[in-house]
């Protein structure tokens, strides 16, 4: 029973299972039901992620194969053994380990390093963000984080009867983002929602204590004990310290690497569009009148690449298909570089050599006698 | 009088003016006659950079569009005038002000943050960097740094007679290091190497007083001022603080840009290749001894696609070129959608109505026919 639209949004899709009315559904999702959707804006044709609470909706953006760090780390029900067992009088099962079951804690610092800065923004702006929840915070990639639904809470329980100033509860809701923020990085450090339960807490600790650096167990003891004076994001700078360097390193390396990838695709980019120019011109039916434009002139010499580009063949007859011989042949014409081609006539016959400068000169200006009777067309019509 | 090959590099071509050899370009290349080239590497293919000293050859990985700090940053004779003026005992001119002529505080800290990220890498090896210099520090892109040069000054002073162990100079040539950052970072904040030369470090310090906050004035003076203890890497941090946060934030977000160019990159590659295997079907001259191939069958409806493709015409007959009507088919035959197409013959005699799922099936037969008989014929031959 999905909407066909809503408002300006159309083509909407579950992202989640429809919600049958469980405590838990609705005790994390605002104390209401809530349905989130992939939709797409009828305004700019973006993809958009709709959550749906009752009749209020609330647009994010959308990010394809985001996924919860609820369900990336907190969906192996063994994984809350540990701490569940001993209530039934269990013996302790072996201590789980980092590596061996445990996260490894560079990636919960690479987590804290990003949900610190989202908090640190947040803060820094005098609001509060309300959602630092495992269920609310996606990951693309591999270590992304985005926290989704902020603003919710704001909306939801906007109170403007009372004459109250909304934003005089802010230092009280920021304090409990950063208690949130805790109990986020206790249960990754335990790898279990369980560990951040009171009756687990000691438990939780000597796990942290074991397992982890000093650093990581201060930041936990910081965020989620009593403290004599306000919490502030800033004060968990110094205990990532120089993780910061290796957060960095690691975003401008992944950098590097992905815009080397973009180098090289955007040479797809380029040969695509090369081909799709070179497929306007071949084999065109008929063109000012003229039905054999196509294989006359400047096109015959281009009819002839692309029989050189596409259709080699071996000694013995065989196609011989080979990708980079079409990309070669391709970025040859688009530098037209002085080297000598032999165009072979299907009759074999002749054999016309040319240059592939020459053959840009004839590649451009046939394209652009297209685009002219093209945009001439359009012109006149208009 | 460049070599055409060197051990197994090739192609060099000079990345700097070819050696006047005055003194000025000596000392600051190690004390020796330097140059420097692209090259490839016969062995990889792959593009390096070389660079020659005397008979010695360094080869370090190539950075296309590279500039150094030097090129970019000192090279206005104008920006020495604030200091060099005075030794002629001409009035100030007006003082240098950030963002009217001075760089802007943000990209000084871009700079640190990643050139402080080297050392502590090089000294965490135990090891020293030794080059840290405008003219050896390379800038791709907007403000990504890389360090050049590395290891050369250890080749050419090591000194195997002395039965010296040597690493022992290392912590010493490390407290070089960060004074030489302490350069680079004064010289940055003046936008003049004239202001690090030791007459105009006071009125340097000054500039910076008055234009730029005193975390950066404190990072430049522990740097350069004598310390009581040995200086690390590591006191920087502090000093860094927060902007910590605002560089890892620049460069998630940069990488989130460049992936969403990667992902709608990737998509033309995808295309290309597509176009690429309909290019070596259609029009192919002849094929398993039959000449008609290309134009039966399975084939003559690939080759109708290819006219809906690239032969769209208006009403009144001219030629309608649209990359977008291009790349929404090609998409469509790709994902095999169920969406019906109509294809004309060239005559307009017939309409054949198929899916694109048809298409699909048609296309992907007929390429594994053509991939089946270029393999069989390649063992035939091996």
């Amino acid at each position: 029973a999905v909407p066909t639209e809503v408002d300006s949004y159309h083509s909407l899709f579950p992202l989640e299972p429809l919600p049958p009315p469980n405590r838990i559904q609705k005790s994390s999702n605002f104390g209401y039901i809530t349905s989130c959707y992939k939709a797409v804006n009828s305004k700019d044709d973006l993809p958009y992620c709709l959550r749906r609470i009752h009749a209020l909706v609330f647009a994010y953006d959308f990010h394809a194969g985001g996924e919860t760090v609820m369900s990336r780390h907190f969906n192996d029900p063994n994984a809350d053994a540990y701490f569940t067992k001993r209530k039934w009088g269990q013996h302790d099962g072996p201590l789980p380990r980092q590596h061996a079951g445990l996260l490894p804690e560079s990636l919960i610092w690479a987590y804290i390093v990003q949900l610190s800065s989202a908090l640190r923004t947040i803060h820094t702006a005098g609001l509060a963000c309300r959602v630092m929840d495992p269920t609310k915070i996606l990951i693309t990639g591999k270590t992304r984080l985005r926290v989704n639904c902020v603003g919710v809470f704001d909306v939801l329980t906007f109170d403007n009867s009372q004459n109250n100033n909304p934003l005089a509860l802010m230092a009280q809701y920021q304090q409990a983002d950063l208690i949130s923020l805790g109990k986020v990085v206790l249960a990754l450090a335990c790898n279990s929602l369980a560990g951040i339960q009171r009756e687990n807490l000691q438990k939780a600790m000597e796990l942290v204590t074991i397992n982890y650096s000093s650093d990581l167990k201060n930041l936990i003891l910081y965020l989620l004990t009593d403290q004599n004076r306000m919490r502030s994001v800033n004060d968990i700078m110094p205990m990532i310290g120089a993780r910061f360097y290796t957060q960095l390193d690691a975003a401008q390396m992944r950098n590097d690497v992905i815009e080397e990838d973009l180098a090289k695709e955007v040479q797809n980019g380029r040969l695509f569009r090369l081909l799709a120019k070179l497929g306007t011109i071949n084999e065109r039916p008929e063109f000012q009148k003229d039905p054999t434009w196509s294989e006359t002139g400047d096109r015959y010499l281009l009819k002839l690449f692309r029989d050189h580009l596409f259709h080699q063949v071996t000694e013995a007859g065989a196609p011989w298909i080979d990708l980079s011989h079409i990309i070669s042949c391709l970025n040859k014409l688009d530098a037209g570089v002085p080297e000598k081609i032999s165009l072979i006539s299907r009759d074999e016959k002749s054999v016309l050599v040319v240059t592939y400068s020459d053959l840009k000169r004839c590649f451009e200006n046939t394209f652009q006698e297209l685009m002219a009777a093209a945009n001439k067309n359009e012109r006149g019509s208009s």
